[in-house]
C-alpha cells in the first residue's frame, strides 16, 4: 500500500524496512544506513522509528546488524579527534545504577598518572543517578564545555567530565528519547549501539566497560548483563577501540549514599583515601583496567587514592570547571529518619528501593530537563553485614520537598532484609567476571 | 524510568501497558479501554501507539482483548441506530480486492427486496479501489451525507452508499493511519477490529462479510483469511449483529475491469441483467446472505437482477445521492492496448499486477487525500480461461496522463499466464466457503 507510482528521491521505503525487521529478517547495510540517516533527518517519523524499535526489540539484530546501526549513529554526527594529545586517552562507561559515584574518584585518579580522560557522561533518569547531576551539586561548576575547552583541560589536567556535546552521534539522541517513551529501551542490541556510538564517536583510544547486574540494574539479569558486556567489547574491538568490560555487582547500593551531593561528600572521602569498601574496590578495579590499558601497568592506586594525588587531580579538575572545591555542599533543609523495629543483621539491601527512595525525594528526575535537588537523597546508616538494634537509624531521608518523604519512604518498606542477629553474612562480591 | 514521583491524573502509564504487551502477556480491560481513550484524546502519542501496535502485531491478542479493544474504539465515538427504521438493516463488508465493485449492484439489489442497507464505505488506497472513488465517476453524486439524510435515504430508497462520519470510531480513524504508515496493518486483531468497531458503531443489525484471499488480497494466505474472517464472525456476534462470512477467491480480479467510471459501467452491466459471470456470481451469493439475515428467504435475486427492479433501485440510490444516472462516464484521454505476444489460453491473471496498473494509472491513491482520475484503469479482454493469439488485445489501459503509462505496463508484464492452446482450464471457484 506504500509503493509510490513515481519514483520517490529516497532509495528506500521506511514500511519495507520495517516490515523486513518485523517479519524476521536481518536489515542490510544500505537499509541501515539509510534509515539512522533518515531518522535524523526527520524523513522517517518518530513513529516509524517507534515501530522499527520495536520490531528489533522482539525480533533482535545480528551482530553485523548492530555494528552497522551503530556505525551509521556515529556517521550521523561528529567524530571527536584526541590525536593531537601528547597522552593516551583512556575512558570508562558504567550501565547504571544506585549509588553509583564510581566517576567522581576515578577520572581524577587515572589521570593522576599523566592519562587523559575524556569522560563525556549524562543525566540521570529514574532511579540512577547522572554524573553530571551529582557534580552540580558543587557550586559553580559547569558541565558545558566547548571542544577546544575540553582539549585544553585534557593537556592541562588530563581528566574532563562533561556533558556531550550535542553534534556526537545526534540520531542516538534522539532514537533514545524515543525508546524511553516507546518501552523500547532495555532490547541489547540498541542499548549497545546506543551507549557504543558515542563512546566511539567520542573518539578514546581504550574504553573500560562497567557493566552492572541485580536489583538496581538496568540488566537484572547476569545472562543479559553478560550478554550486553559481550556486545559492546565487540563493538568496541571491531572500532579499533580496546574495550574491556567487567560484570559488576547491583544488587545493593554502591556505598553509603544515593543523591547528588550526598555522593559527591562520598567521593571526596573516597579520594582522601577513606570512603566506604565497595566504592573504593570497584573504583580501583575500575582505574586499574582504564590505566593497563592506556599503557600504564601494576599501577598502585590505592596508593594514589591514599597519598593525596588523586584528590590534586580532583582539585584540578573541579576548578577547570568553574567548580568551588572548597565551598560547602547543600545541605537539605529536611532530614528524615528510618529506624529499624527489630534487632537483625542486614542481610540485603534492594538497591532500586533506595534508588526510588532518592529520586522521589527529588535528588532524580521523571523526564529529562527536569530540576533535581543537589542536597536530596538517602543516607544508609545500616549497609549489608551490618548489625542493626530496634530503634537503630537505618537510613536518613534528605529532601527540601517534606511532602515527598511518605513516598520515598513507601519505596524503603521493604528494602532492608534482617536475619536473625549473629547471622553469618557472605563477604559481597563487587566484581563477578571480566569481559576482555 | 517512567515513574511519577507524584501522582498524574492518568490511571496509566502508557509505558507499562507498551511493555505488558511486549513481554506476550494480556492487556486487561481496563488497560485497552485507557489506552484507545488516551490516544483519541492525544495523550497517548502517536509513537507511543505505534510501539504498542507493533508489539500488538509481535505478540498477538486473546479473544477477549480483541473483542474488549473493539469495544473500545466503538466506545471512542458515536453509535448509530436503526431502530426507528420499519425495515430491518442488512450491510455488508469487503476487505477488498481489485476490480471489486461488487457493493454497487450489491447494495441496490438488496434494498430492492423492501430492506435497508446502510452501506459506510471507504475509498481506495494502494492497489485496491474504493467503492466511494468508483460511485464519485458518476457526475453530480456526492459521498457526504448527514445522518438524518442518511435515515431518510435508507427509509425511502433503502440503499446508501456513503462516507462515514468522522464521530464514527474515531480512535480507528486514527490507529489506521497510523498502522498504514508504520508497517502495522497486516495484523489479524488490528484487521478484525478496526473493520468491526466501524461496523458494530454503524448500528446495523445484520452483516455479511467477504473476506477475500489470493494474490490479489490482503490476506494472500487462505488459513490468515479463515481466522480474520472467524475473529470478524465472533466479534460481531458477540455484539450482537447477525453475522456471517463468505471467503472468497482474489487471485484473479473480478470482472473485466478495475479503475472507477469502468468498474461503475461493469456494474450498470451486472445491473441490466448482464455483466460477467464471477461478478454476477459474487453479487447474488452475498444479496443471498444479506437477505437471509434480514429475514428475506429463499429470494431469487438472479431475477431482479434480469427484470429491472435492481436497476430502479440503483436509479433511485444514485439520484438521492445527486448522482446524474443518465449522464454519460467520463473517458480517459489516452488507451494504450496491451497486445500478446504469442498463442495460448490464460491460465493464469495477477488480480496484484492488474491492481497495481489501474492505480499507476491514476485510478488509486498512494497517500490518504490524494486525487484519482474517475475515468483510468484496466479493461481486462483475455480473462481466465480464454484462448488467446498472438497479436490480440489482451487488456486496455486508460489514463489521462500517459506518463504514467510506461510503469502501469511494467506492473502488467507477468500478469498473464499462457499455457499451450486447447489446455483445460479448471472453472473457477468464487466462493470458497462460508463462515457463520
Amino acid at each position: 500500500m506504500t509503493e509510490n507510482p513515481t519514483p520517490d528521491v529516497e532509495p528506500f521505503d521506511v514500511v519495507d524496512v520495517i516490515r523486513t525487521k518485523r517479519d524476521g529478517s536481518r536489515l542490510d547495510e544500505a537499509q541501515i544506513d539509510w534509515v539512522i540517516d533518515a531518522y535524523t533527518r526527520g524523513v522517517v517519523a518518530e513513529e516509524q522509528m517507534a515501530a522499527l524499535a520495536m520490531a528489533i526489540f522482539l525480533r533482535g539484530m545480528e551482530r553485523p546488524e548492530i555494528a552497522r546501526w551503530t556505525a551509521a549513529m556515529i556517521a550521523s554526527g561528529e567524530r571527536m579527534d584526541f590525536s593531537a594529545l601528547a597522552k593516551p586517552t583512556t575512558d570508562k562507561h558504567s550501565t547504571g545504577g544506585v549509588g553509583d559515584k564510581i566517576t567522581l574518584p576515578l577520572a581524577p585518579l587515572v589521570a593522576s598518572y599523566g592519562v587523559a580522560v575524556p569522560q563525556l557522561s549524562g543525566r540521570g533518569l529514574g532511579h540512577t543517578g547522572g554524573t553530571l547531576d551529582k557534580l552540580e551539586a558543587i557550586p559553580g561548576w559547569r558541565a558545558a564545555l566547548t571542544n577546544d575547552e575540553m582539549m585544553r583541560q585534557l593537556d592541562e589536567v588530563g581528566a574532563v567530565i562533561c556533558a556531550a556535546g550535542s553534534g556526537l552521534a545526534p540520531a542516538d539522541k534522539k532514537l533514545y528519547a524515543l525508546r524511553d517513551v516507546t518501552g523500547t529501551v532495555e532490547a541489547i542490541p540498541l542499548i549497545a549501539s546506543s551507549i557504543m556510538s558515542k563512546k566511539i564517536a567520542e573518539g578514546t583510544a581504550a574504553l573500560t566497560l562497567d557493566v552492572k547486574t541485580g536489583a538496581g540494574a538496568f540488566m537484572k539479569d547476569e545472562g543479559d548483563a553478560r550478554e550486553l558486556a559481550r556486545t559492546m567489547v565487540d563493538l568496541g574491538t571491531d572500532a579499533g577501540v580496546r574495550t574491556v568490560a567487567l560484570l559488576t555487582d547491583m544488587s545493593a547500593p554502591l556505598g553509603r549514599t544515593a543523591g547528588n551531593g550526598l555522593e559527591v561528600r562520598e567521593s571526596l572521602e573516597v579520594l582522601s583515601g577513606g570512603g566506604p569498601a565497595d566504592v573504593v574496590e570497584l573504583t580501583c578495579a575500575l582505574a586499574r583496567e582504564m590505566l593497563e590499558a592506556a599503557g600504564v601497568h601494576d599501577a598502585d592506586v590505592e596508593a594514589a587514592l591514599a597519598d593525596g594525588r588523586a584528590m590534586d587531580s580532583w582539585r584540578a579538575m573541579i576548578a577547570a570547571q568553574g567548580g568551588d572545591v572548597d565551598a560547602p555542599l547543600p545541605t537539605a533543609q529536611h532530614v528524615e529518619e528510618l529506624r529499624a523495629s527489630e534487632d537483625g543483621v542486614v542481610t540485603g539491601l534492594d538497591a532500586m528501593g533506595v534508588g526510588v527512595a532518592a529520586w522521589r525525594l527529588g535528588a532524580g528526575r521523571s523526564r529529562p530537563g527536569e530540576a533535581v535537588q543537589a542536597a536530596a537523597g538517602v543516607e544508609i546508616e545500616k549497609h549489608l553485614g551490618e548489625e542493626v538494634r530496634a530503634g537503630d537509624v537505618l537510613a536518613r531521608l534528605h529532601t527540601d520537598t517534606p511532602g515527598r518523604l511518605a513516598r520515598a519512604l513507601e519505596a524503603l518498606d521493604r528494602a532492608w532484609d534482617l536475619s536473625a542477629p549473629g547471622t553469618e553474612v557472605p563477604e559481597r562480591r563487587i566484581v563477578l567476571d571480566r569481559i576482555g
